[in-house]
């Protein structure tokens, strides 16, 4: 079975400094052999879809709505769901550790989701939005041990020691 | 139809202090006329559910299990799902707006679904827990105006403005 | 806790030897005390939940969008999901049991999901659609031992009797 | 983007005939190079991925816990969702088209979901089970132009023809 690590963070416009990121992030998972898996939408998503996909990796989108067109054009498996922004909680339940970068309210859903599901994050600081935001947050032990603060260079090798 | 004020917060052992803060509540929303909606089980929950009955209300729980035996006694209406935590989902998007108190990760991400879906979330930050975290995140525009903080005796009062 | 029952059947146009059916099963389920839990839409859930109204009874709706206006005007409690179809799994999952009336793939789709919650189901087969077709089914025991036929008259009768 | 198959059908102890029908099928939609999607477990759906993997082929599976070791043993990109049987809708919303071998309950609110989502099914009548009884329901035009009637050895190459 494959070792699957989510990218979460914002759709919609990103910086290219953000894009730059996410791209090396998804170059890494797909080196390390791992199953990149997102929201299947753009920014963040996109961007980490293309580096998994220019690096030979497999990469996953589990969609909003029922429309595979709105996936973005590096997943290879869509997964249209109809479930609107209630797909977030399969985003957080299916992999095996998510990677957080940049993102705001969608995406601190998932990470909340994550915490409830016991899956741990890697937070990607200064990646800017929530990821840099969430570490103000004072949570209970169980849940801080989950997170991992990471630079984006260290990201997928952090997650892949935890999985 | 009738309005419903949904009551999020932490599930689990609460002080007495964060228990009369969501009885009072729970009161206070019964006797606006609205339904109370929640995760249906105990802790802030079931405190608000009991405030609620004692004063003529109605109370609906959305439970993470197919089991109506796990809603707590308050409950009227027990809304089975067998969701587990994706519940949470459905109790961020349920209610015409929320109210918070104390909490942790599942209030955290029932926050978040809740600003996804452009619903207003009335904070009780003296509360504690993520209700007092939650303020230190700096979110874009769009959500911080969905955010509406309050004294635990101003809550109802102020949800009731805003729907 | 409320007894809730479920009645489920076609959306859309019905004719009105049927909307009299699920309006005069909708006055039953107010008058034995019973919670009327449905889709929330039109046809035979509107038709059940203005006869529920009209006698003093309360009505639930398990909307697919997040737009509360969606609901039909006898829905006394709307609970928007943003799941689409897929709220008929928790139009399933909700009540202690459902009756189904006339109706095509998404009735099928919450028969079937009842069965998989061990939920039982009344049958009104002299409604046509597919709560005639359904019993054409050879299911397993364990499956057939949930399905109840009946008639429009005796429906709710049947149902008290079960739960 | 992948073309998705999905394959449904009986959880639990099947008979060889049937297994070999449900490998036979999983064995061509690796030949045809579609990724084959379903609910992860055991029976049809284990003998479908074993087919698919001994031919190279790609498997997803939707699962209803969070365990990821629910999983059969051929299944390569897990996806648990924490829904229980209300996870049927994503196996029914996210392939291109289904296949429906033997079967019970769970298949038939599969099968109803996919003609919610407007998406076409290929049943192996011979198969037995709801397979073989879902011709004896009538439905509307719009949901039996969905649903096509094969042999198992003709199955996939009737699904590839509607992809």
């Amino acid at each position: 079975m494959k070792k699957v690590v989510g990218v979460i963070g914002s759709d919609g416009p990103i910086s290219s400094e953000i894009a730059g990121m996410a791209e090396k992030i998804g170059s890494e998972i797909a080196r390390k052999g791992f199953v990149l898996l997102c929201g299947g939408r753009g920014g963040v998503m996109e961007a980490a879809c293309r580096g998994c996909k220019n690096n030979g990796g497999l990469t996953v989108g589990i969609l909003p709505s029922l429309d595979k067109m709105q996936a973005n054009k590096h997943v290879d498996i869509a997964i249209p769901t109809s479930l609107g922004y209630a797909r977030n909680a399969i985003v957080a339940s299916a992999p095996d550790i998510l990677i957080s970068i940049y993102g705001s309210a969608g995406t601190l859903a998932e990470i909340a989701m994550a915490l409830n599901y016991k899956k741990p994050v890697v937070i990607v600081e200064s990646s800017g939005g929530i990821s840099e935001e969430i570490k103000k947050l004072k949570l209970n032990g169980e849940y801080t041990q989950l997170i991992h603060y990471s630079t984006p260079e260290k990201a997928v090798e952090t997650a892949a020691k935890l999985i």
